[in-house]
């Protein structure tokens, strides 16, 4: 649940290999879709690190737990919103790329991402 | 969204004092329910900060995004379960001593819990 | 998953045995913290069973999908709002019950509130 | 929220024309990506229809709210499955024929696929 490096692309793509293709490479060796709104990403990442260290605080301070929970929920709601950004632009680049492809391509990729829909639904 | 110093009780709380209640103190001046586990929801908190920081480091380095959906919708879940676990003990706590008190205080109790389980479930 | 006849209790329950404690019972044999809200209860249930029968037709006239989604998200959100007035009451009167008795009937209810709620957030 | 005819096709779709293009068709005037599939998705409707009935008949006869509550989540998790089974027919026929078109007719069908997407998530 908390293992961070999970494909063996990581290494190739964080050596910056392939990266003249904008960004909208999807097959898994190289950035990716979201790749162009990065900046984006991260910032708005940090942002919920800033809400999970704020939970902290509120937690060390004793503040009511219902309080807490109000939090909580807007971090909820801030990673949620985080993954349908990524997902939209993993719909519009690297769903769509495998559309062009067709046939077993696209099947994968669709059913990837429905289970990771799926995945979202049932947190 | 991002407020953290929400009831003027903090001060006082973080002050420590009303500090020799036990932690089941739930008039909102003092120690909380969840107070007696705060060692283990600090624990939990710096963990999902630690997700966190993964996501980012994920986005950093163009790893494939369905990877980093599936690492989001562990930080999701992680965060519904420290939710539950506070909200467990603000039941077993806070709404049980309203329980004792009975009429206008259990109302407000049940009412701001049920109010605080809907904002998760729209999470 | 769609077993529906699940206590042994039921039928007591049905038979209206201890009915006249006013249906704040929560020992598992009458009526129960819902009860005198019966009425509204049904017809909330008869409106999402209109919704899931509206579904059927849509599929069956082949309405565009989203239009499709859209009243899905409706029925959930219908039977969300449900679970969580039955929760309330629940609370208001089973749990604040079990308070009063303390000790393991509270750890016992508030164990159980909690699973309940776990199993929301989790669908 | 329980407006169940929403798009003019409806009548157009109900009355079959367009009908011989084998159900992938998502130009809001004909049988969709889910046409093929019509028998099992209302096998599946009927199926949470008879969930929400069972919850009435629960209701009546006093069943514990806990019990109420399980069956309450498990029509949740059926609707929400068979959101996904739209969803991913949906990925597979509509999205992946407006990636063939490309620029304004795919970025439409992902903002629209995101925002219900998006509506499963906040039920």
């Amino acid at each position: 649940m908390t293992s961070i490096e999970t494909h063996d692309q990581t290494t190739a793509a964080a050596a910056g290999e392939a990266a003249d293709d904008g960004g909208q490479c999807c097959d898994n060796h190289g950035p990716h879709g979201y790749s162009a709104r990065k900046a984006e990403h991260l910032k708005r990442l940090r942002r919920i690190e800033g809400q999970v260290r704020g939970l902290q605080r509120m937690v060390d301070e004793d503040v009511y737990c219902i309080d807490v929970l109000t939090q909580v929920s807007a971090g909820t709601k801030a990673l949620q919103a985080f993954a349908l950004s990524l997902l939209e632009e993993h719909l519009r680049h690297c769903v769509a790329a495998a559309a062009e492809e067709g046939g077993a391509e696209l099947e994968a990729k669709v059913a990837e991402a429905t289970a990771a829909i799926s995945r979202l639904l049932r947190t």
